[in-house]
């Protein structure tokens, strides 16, 4: 089906949809779940409480230095169901494409969102797909939902961060947003700045196993870590204090964050996450963090204090103390 | 809110998206999974297996007689889950926005979708908003993913289906497809054509309490009635034979094929679904049904043969026999 383009037949249910299917997206995700091409999906029993995350994704360009939108849409929602301590088991598909992408994008899309389920280790059981007249739609916009177990005694969440609990960032700040900005402004460089997309699951198992984790928080759109941060303390009441001088960044992507006039704390990530930890366990946490490669750059980024409720304040390099706002207006459209 | 529009900075993260989730989405959804607006939803823990489907809506007009985009997402994912013999029970709602849509416009769809949930028992505990620059998307595109238990014993699927069964069909044909491409094409007339968009879970157990159902298959897109039946066919290989004269529709949806050039066939429905069921309970299946407002129109249609294996031949009112085959081309595009 090279060089060939979608149709709006291909979304009509007929037989142009019929062979789409199954040439390019069965093959694609094969699995017993998903063969039967029921109007649902029938899973294995399950036991204990179920994590439920969805996310759609519309970033423009699809394609990037270290992923696209099909790796960054299974990861999110591998990650989203991962922050709330389940182990992710199954996703959905829902894809919306508009009329005249290119076959071959498509093919490179689906190979890409399996790849990364298979690395995550969760299975795509039901999908959709859409297409829309040109101009109705830009090229794909994907729908992920993911579902997961979560481990019996585990209960995390805002509302069990303590005061003196340690911040914790799992890597490097601003990968994802910076990536994506730079391509769509036409930046050229020789070492390009790559996406972090990543599914953390793992991560976030070799850090409960080692501490008691109180709440996770993947600093992805809404705000990147100062946004996160900045929602986090709103909802639990609790203040926060961070170190400017803590936060992991990589020195290109500060240069860049300069370039553009963005502060790296709201930039989008989406291969770090935010954890809040007991006090007395954030050495041993970094050091299981550390041992994952994903987790290399693993920092304590500040700690959960009784002073200002509710607020976020950030120690500076230069030594004074600001407070750590949202700020209005939008950060990055379709970044994620 | 009202007459304003939406911006590119309400799907961004910060502060406009933020209050548009607290002052228009939470207050529809209102939930306590939803409620803390964490990365998942953790749901009480289940027993037994499990159903998930999803489905993206893209539907234009987004309004029309008998529902809207907001009802349609839900009661669609609600039966696509109900298909599988599972009783429905949360679900996600991914929306992806153009800018410039009349807030207005998403309120009322947010309070359709709340209604259609609670008509259906439904709760709504995982939600994701996007929006994406004007002219990249069509007003409003609602992805769902539905989660449901499968009781235990129950074990439908088209593998079940035997020669011999009964196809039922649990209500008129066509409406949904015409009732949208009536206002489409600018149709006015007295009584309109209404959607079947409605919640089936409870006529499905209606049914199976009634008799042994093999196998359910709403006949949405992807060529109603008679596309689902082709499908169907090809993938147990069995034969099928139906009767034209027992196809229940409506006169005005007949007329009105007609004016079109629609088979009413191939037009696809939102309120009504396939079941096959053993022979001998037929009678007690349609009583079952038409017990239930929803199914007061329910109709044996045909029955699973032993000859013509993997097709489907329709018994024409002039007294012929013809093969029901999957149309090329495509159907009325963006029907759902």
């Amino acid at each position: 089906m090279s060089k060939k383009l979608i149709l709006l037949e291909h979304g009509s249910g007929g037989r142009a949809s019929r062979s789409l299917i199954e040439e390019l997206v069965l093959p694609a995700f094969s699995n017993p779940y998903l063969l039967p091409l029921g109007d649902g999906a029938i899973l294995d029993p399950m036991s204990g409480r179920i994590a439920i995350s969805t996310d759609s994704f519309v970033v423009d360009p699809i394609f990037f230095p270290g992923g696209d939108i099909g790796s960054l849409a299974v990861n999110g929602t591998v990650n989203d169901v991962a922050m709330c301590g389940a182990t992710p088991t199954f996703l959905s598909a829902g894809l919306i494409l508009e009329e005249g992408l290119p076959v071959d994008d498509l093919k490179k899309i689906l190979s890409s969102m399996n790849k990364a389920a298979k690395r995550a280790g969760v299975l795509i059981v039901s999908g959709d797909t859409k297409v829309v007249p040109k101009g109705k739609a830009d090229k794909i916009f994907i729908n992920t939902t993911g579902i997961g177990i979560v481990p019996s005694g585990v209960d995390m969440g805002h509302h069990a961060i303590c005061q003196g609990d340690a911040i914790l960032l799992s890597g490097f700040m601003g990968d994802h947003g910076l990536a994506v900005m730079m391509l769509r402004e036409g930046f050229e460089i020789a070492s390009p700045l790559k996406s972090d997309t990543a599914p953390l699951h793992k991560l976030v198992q070799d850090c409960m196993a080692a501490c008691r984790v109180h709440s996770l928080r993947d600093p992805t759109r809404g705000g990147g870590v100062g946004g996160a941060l900045w929602e986090i303390a709103r909802a639990c009441g609790l203040g926060m204090v961070i170190q400017e001088t803590s936060l992991p960044i990589r020195p290109q992507v500060e240069s860049a964050c300069d370039l553009f006039g963005l502060d790296p704390l709201f930039v989008a990530n989406e291969g770090c996450f935010l954890a809040f930890v007991a006090k007395e366990d954030a050495k041993a946490a970094i050091r299981a963090l550390k041992r994952n490669p994903l987790g290399r750059n693993a920092a304590i980024i500040g700690r959960v204090t009784q002073g200002n409720p509710g607020q976020v304040l950030m120690e500076t390099r230069a030594g004074g103390t600001r407070v750590v706002t949202l700020p209005a207006g939008e950060f990055l459209p379709r970044i994620c």
